[in-house]
């Protein structure tokens, strides 16, 4: 079928009017189909309230409403339920998950003095919701090991790999030790990963004042900053390796599905981990000996930080009941008509840990507005060519569970069928964040540059460039001056995208506005409705403007005559990446040469101080150089190819004035456009990433390290970070490959549009 | 007389046996003569003890001694006792100047809550001295305006100018407020200046815990850190337009000098200034509104830090008695022998601002063992050729006073005979600090090479080496792996070099080892024989390094056959400066053109947030293209001049084996010697810098809005820092000129060695 519709197009070689001739014309739209959408996209955004957006968050973060709890179903019926006001067809579709909640939960120092940490999140008065104790799951993290130690504390700041480096230079180890680290420098979940590895036995989280408390601001509920018995939950499972429901990796957890035993699961933690205040932290912490540690590692308390080991011994005990639990997808759908089966995907969770107001609310409020207003549009005579699926995702707090599982139970499908997911989560006031693959980028520029700051009156696209010029680098505020698009960072992990864009090859934006209000509230019974309305985005037209912003995003997807795609701005992000790889293999082999000839010439001993002493680190190898020449050929052709494919489909193929008949010109752009469903596609491999095969996508993966943080062209970055040098030239290739990949796709598609 | 000599030396071309051939030999010695030294260095070595240090401090500290104090009167004359003990000749030189010592202080918030500060710091049980209170001066700054004032408080960080332009940036004014700054970040008396500059009223100057407090250990007396009661006194004076007796700038204030009256001094602050303590600080911190100051600024206070101003609304009272007081300099020689007119001057201060065990006792102890030893090896028939006076300046902390009042009183003898002054102050573990003027670089490498570290078992050159091997930057690692010398800083102010180096154009070294223990209890009650013996160089091994350290460079200073200045190092430091000035002037560009660019654009009012409102900064000119010309033809001047100067000095002359009559050869010495103490002199200008002539150096002076911290060629590189572009290349030319001088200079004396 492809194929006939290729020699079509290329015996007819169509002269055309252009796509995007002028900078009024919508990439992917003619100028008179551009016309129509800027008529529908002008009436969309006149449609979301921000006081509708208010009194939804009042309603959907009356209760706490984590995965299991009554307030969860209640919440997504009642949305199943909007969607169904607003004209959209509308189910929930259910998942059962592991999902384990605390059962036994002790934090106490046995010596040199005796302290018992409450480990409770106090109610406060003027907040009606924070006493809601009884249907509040109380501080823990998901998915920590069960277990029952003692042994003295050691603290090991973020605790990340860097961390334990900097310990091994003071002579410290963690083996037997329970580690507290501070929330921050990487996601959670990595925390207790790299301790277990050193040999901790037990893992203590703590939010530190001078990152979210009062070093930042008046604390809650004077201030929006976290008070001192404030702490952060969240989920601890080993998402690196695969998010989504532990037992089912890598398919829907449905009814029947097969699942691992609890025993196999291996993305629990290892040791058993709890979260706690600053104020439960602070006693532990200064019940410390050891050395002060350096001052990059200080927090906000009022003490002297010290590593530690002990003197302050601590008992710990988590165990959990390992429940299975129900989630609530609330998928809802607005049929295309002439493109039906392609599918534009739209998505916020419902789910909190508590009452989430910020934290998914603020997002989801949005969503539900858009799809009031896109409602309204069809009512009005709108057709989207399109299929729009919203959806409300379950148990995204707990491991991108709802997300996940859909993805996973859909993936034939979507396969076939999606064009884009567009991710929010939280919002709030100031600047438009954006996420997401690079093919979009461009698409999201046009977007941004029409819709307007709230606050500022200006575009936000404008506002986000004015913050560069305001606060970049030389380097960045050149680029910003002088480049077309303005860049969109890569995704990593901490959302509903990542099962999307890197286990099915879709591709993924992740929308929200921020920056301008610090909070310290996250995952805590203070995120509620009475501290967003009265320190984040109060009068919801952050909210609106998100709104404004994903739904023309999703309009644009679901109406244009080919799916605006770009590939240039691909290929020249790729080639970024490249050059990076190149440095930080320089780097690294300057850094290793370098302590390597320090070692020899006996620094490490020479600077030694006896009252405080250190320890060399241990010889490395260097790296040899690896071979990047297919990385290069395979950037090299992606440009080429999308040199040709712009050409094509800016000078003017396959629109109105056409000799060819309608019919045979609809063929060819729905064959054009079903190629293009797959360009996302060609850069994941089956296979995955090494040692974490659920990962598919050759570009983009969230750290093995970082977890939110994203690393790009994961195989060969982490090889080359790790030092596992002699993987990195076969890691080149894979990546060469899928972009290679991309590339033929590409060339044929601009083939496919009449470039010569 | 000196023509006649040249002459002589240009008709005889000696050949003769090279200095410093070889590493054996050191620098302005012959292989024999080297020999002979380093027999002497050897014997000297062996003589200082630690244990008579720990005496002499546990004596020198036992009772506070501040200019005016008995104490400081006593310990004058004990000092001047143990010189004549050791065989020197040994008197105190008297100078009568102004001392203001508190009468009233008073600071207090009289609103929206009252809270009286103590503004006393609390005897410690175990620290026998700490309670002597009738003896000390309690916490106050000298020379401090007097002032009853009462006005909202506002936090300006560190009170630095860029602080102020961060404080613009919020629409934040501080006039008619009392300012509270943080010490640190500069010279202490830089904080009213740039205040009284800015419309203040009053200044108070807090010690942040974050600096030298629990942050960054235990306090005092657990640990060495400052505990929440302890305050830093000091001098406010403005030491950047001059130091010493404010009332006699630029003569001696010997008892009949002219004096200025009271009213016409201009170096006290304009507004009253107060140190406080942290447990003081807090309450007022914590009563400021506003928004939360940059994560720069805050410090280790449990508290948001906020700029104010207000509601703090504060009192103060400063009153001092502006009495006048009675320093006593102690002033030793040991008589040279064949130039006994040429004087290598060794000083340290006595006073202290209460018992001062570290500040300065810790460096004294080291000069009187240095002097002990000395005195030995005389009696053992050791014969210096030059002069050698050692000298224990009194009224050092209240601005240099003993040091600066003796030089401008022995300024013509000064000029005549002076070859070198070597400075130290306090005295820690760890690795010996060096600053100085750069004709003395080689000569202190040389040094550095055959002193031992004493706990690291390599010559202290070496340690140094593998800290910036450890710790420094690329460039700086390959600079000490390359390189023949270390470099060595230039000198700013805050200890006695200052009139020596900046006034009277004598080459200067200051010399101090620290670095391995963190401390508190600068300038307080704490700093005492108790703290020092706990918490610093306990065992005094670092004492014995210094005395090590500086008693050899006296002694090679003093035996040299050619003072060993060395241009080269000179020179080339020189044009690393052009270079900078020239990168200064660049960025200075690019930052002021990136700021108008931005403002054209409207990034400031784009960027703006409602609720926390920034104002745009004002557009400035940008800096014109200056010629730098004259001082780069100076440089390659001093260049090629230092290159045939170090050629001759290298490859023989005037050594034993001449032809010439040893009559004729040593008055050809005696002449090079003493032209040769015209070196540092030759860079000096009569008129000084611009604004404060006192400076005369044109290539060192403290920064005017730094006080510690230098401005090499401070004239060009201030002016540029400062924005008055129509004085940068007058100020080039002075400079340059400076340096023509120089080169002339080294020019003509490598003629008389015999240079081609």
């Amino acid at each position: 079928m492809r194929v006939a519709v290729i020699s079509l197009l290329a015996a007819t070689t169509l002269a055309m009017t252009p796509f995007a001739a002028d900078t009024d014309t919508i990439r992917g739209f003619t100028p008179e189909s551009s016309r129509i959408e800027r008529d529908w996209e002008s009436k969309f955004k006149s449609i979301p309230e921000p006081g509708r957006m208010r009194e939804a968050m009042r309603r959907l973060s009356a209760h706490p409403h984590h995965v299991g709890s009554a307030y969860d179903k209640t919440n997504a019926e009642w949305i199943r339920d909007q969607f169904r006001s607003y004209g959209w067809q509308a189910d929930i579709e259910n998942f059962d998950v592991l999902f384990p909640t605390p059962k036994e939960r002790l934090v106490e120092m046995v010596s040199p003095t005796t302290f018992k940490a409450d480990l409770n999140e106090k109610k406060i008065d003027v907040d009606p919701t924070s006493g809601q104790t009884d249907e509040q799951l109380p501080p823990y993290v998901a998915y920590s090991h069960d277990g029952d130690v003692t042994g003295p504390l050691v603290f090991v700041n973020y605790g990340v790999p860097a961390d334990y480096e900097e310990l091994e230079r003071h002579g410290i180890s963690v083996k037997g030790a329970i580690v507290i680290a501070k929330y921050g420098g990487s996601w959670r979940g990595i925390k207790p990963k790299v301790a277990a590895e050193h040999g901790a036995i037990g893992c203590l989280i703590y939010s530190d004042p001078g990152n979210d408390g009062y070093a930042l601001g008046d604390v809650f509920p004077k201030g929006p900053m976290r008070p001192s018995q404030g702490v952060q939950r969240g989920s601890v499972a080993d998402m690196p390796t695969y998010p989504g429901d532990p037992m089912t990796p890598g398919v829907g957890a449905t009814k029947d599905a097969k699942r691992l035993p609890l025993d196999q699961v291996t993305t629990i933690t290892k040791i058993p981990t709890l979260p706690i205040s600053y104020g439960n932290a602070q006693p532990l912490l200064a019940a410390l000996s050891g050395a002060a540690v350096p001052s990059a590692w200080r927090g906000g308390l009022p003490i002297t930080y010290r590593f530690g080991p002990g003197p302050a011994k601590v008992h710990m005990v988590v165990k959990s009941d390992w429940n299975t639990r129900t989630l609530y997808d609330v998928i809802a759908k607005l049929p295309g008509t002439t493109e039906a089966s392609q599918w534009v995907i739209r998505g916020n969770h419902h789910d909190a840990w508590v009452n989430g107001a910020e934290d998914p609310i603020s997002g989801l409020v949005a969503e539900l507005e858009e799809a009031r207003a896109l409602g309204e549009l069809v009512k009005q005579g709108w057709k989207p060519k399109r299929t729009i699926v919203y959806a409300a995702w379950d148990g995204e707090e707990p491991g991108l569970l709802g997300s996940t599982e859909w993805v996973e139970t859909h993936g034939d499908e979507l396969a076939q069928h999606a064009v884009a997911y567009i991710n929010s989560d939280t919002n709030g006031r100031g600047y438009l964040d954006i996420e997401g693959s690079h093919i979009l980028e461009k698409f999201i520029n046009g977007v941004e540059k029409d819709i307007q700051d709230p606050e500022a009156n200006v575009s936000v696209w404008k506002r986000n460039q004015a913050r560069t010029l305001r606060s970049g680098t030389p380097e960045e505020k050149k680029d910003i001056r002088d480049r077309e698009d303005q860049r969109i960072d890569a995704l990593g992990s901490g959302s509903d995208y990542s099962s999307f864009l890197q286990h099915a090859g879709i591709p993924a934006l992740n929308l929200g506005y921020g920056g301008e209000d610090n909070g310290g509230i996250y995952h805590s019974v203070y995120d509620d409705f009475y501290w967003y309305t009265h320190f984040s985005d109060t009068s919801f037209v952050y909210g609106r403007a998100l709104a404004q912003t994903a739904g023309t995003a999703v309009m644009r997807l679901a109406s244009a005559d080919v799916i605006p795609f770009s590939f240039g701005n691909l290929a020249e992000t790729a080639r970024t990446y490249v050059t990076q790889l190149q440095k930080l293999r320089d780097t690294r082999n300057d850094q290793i040469a370098e302590t390597n000839r320090a070692i020899d010439e006996g620094v490490y001993a020479t600077v030694n101080d006896p009252r405080q002493p250190t320890i060399a680190p241990a010889r490395r190898e260097t790296p040899p150089q690896f071979n990047f020449a297919p990385l290069l050929n395979a950037v090299d052709s992606l440009t080429r190819a999308s040199a040709r494919y712009d050409r094509a489909f800016s000078s003017g193929t396959m629109s109105a004035g056409a000799s060819a008949a309608v019919s045979t010109r609809s063929a060819a752009i729905h064959s054009i456009n079903e190629r293009l469903l797959q360009a996302e596609r060609a850069m994941t491999s089956s296979e995955g990433l090494k040692g974490r095969p659920w990962y598919r996508h050759m570009l983009y993966a969230p750290g093995f390290y970082t977890g939110y943080g994203v690393k790009t062209m994961p195989g060969a970055r982490e090889a080359i970070e790790q030092g596992t040098w002699s993987e990195v030239d076969g890691e080149i290739v894979r990546i060469a490959a899928a972009l290679t990949r991309e590339a033929t796709l590409v060339s044929q598609l601009a083939g496919d549009l009449g470039a010569r």
